[in-house]
């Protein structure tokens, strides 16, 4: 199988691959979108601080395996911007498997840097909220 | 009283001051910490995302008000830069009180912009971790 290196061109490019990569389970494109050094950490929500890239990917492979079908829609997105760093604040609102409702909205800070391969994400930090509000507006 | 104004000259002063202010319950050092426009977020650990200046002092005077005194130790930094913008991700571990034992430790992740009045804080996003790990490392 051809590797067919992935190049995002913008932040937000970046992001959309890794929510499309939650939703499509899809391993490969999920660590495509982190940076390829180690200087990297996620956190999911109540869990632990992961910091490089082998932590992260087997985080990443337990979820995509084990959890249903997720549905995400983002919002309420905030934007930090320098030139090669961007910080994307923001509400990810899942619905899992055939659930009508969505969870409580999951506060996410996403931070991509410039590298040599383009924009990557350096940063997931993730944590629930008590709240059940719905989105107020969704991109 | 005169208003003297603070400038932290890098985002480690800012966030030395960030934790002083928490630990002397100063709530006008904590506001100098943050950046003085309304392009600010913070989430405490289980609450909800507070984006502006007027959130985030409000939810600092309930908390320097209602907590025990909390002393604090920091470990594991790491640090992502870019020319005006600064990523620090780390570990507090908080002991309250007269508590012999430090709380299960919170993830931060803290982000500093250079602003026209020195480095502020411009989020704080923290979240508890389920473990009860000591601190492996004191700064």
């Amino acid at each position: 199988m051809p590797i067919v290196k992935l190049v995002f061109s913008s932040p937000e490019a970046a992001e959309e691959a890794f929510y499309r990569a939650m939703q499509k389970r899809d391993l490969d494109l999920m660590m495509a979108v982190w940076a390829e050094d180690d200087n990297i950490s996620c956190v999911h929500p109540g869990g632990q601080r992961l910091d490089g890239r082998e932590a992260v990917r087997s985080s990443f492979e337990q979820i995509l395996k084990a959890s249903p079908a997720m549905a995400f829609r983002l919002s309420d997105a905030t934007h930090v911007y320098d030139q090669n760093l961007a910080v994307h604040v923001l509400h990810e609102h899942i619905r899992l498997g055939d659930d009508s409702h969505f969870q409580p909205p999951v506060v996410a800070t996403n931070i991509y840097r410039l590298t040599d391969n383009g924009w990557r994400m350096v940063m997931h930090h993730a944590s629930s909220t008590r709240s059940n509000r719905q989105p107020a507006s969704l991109h």
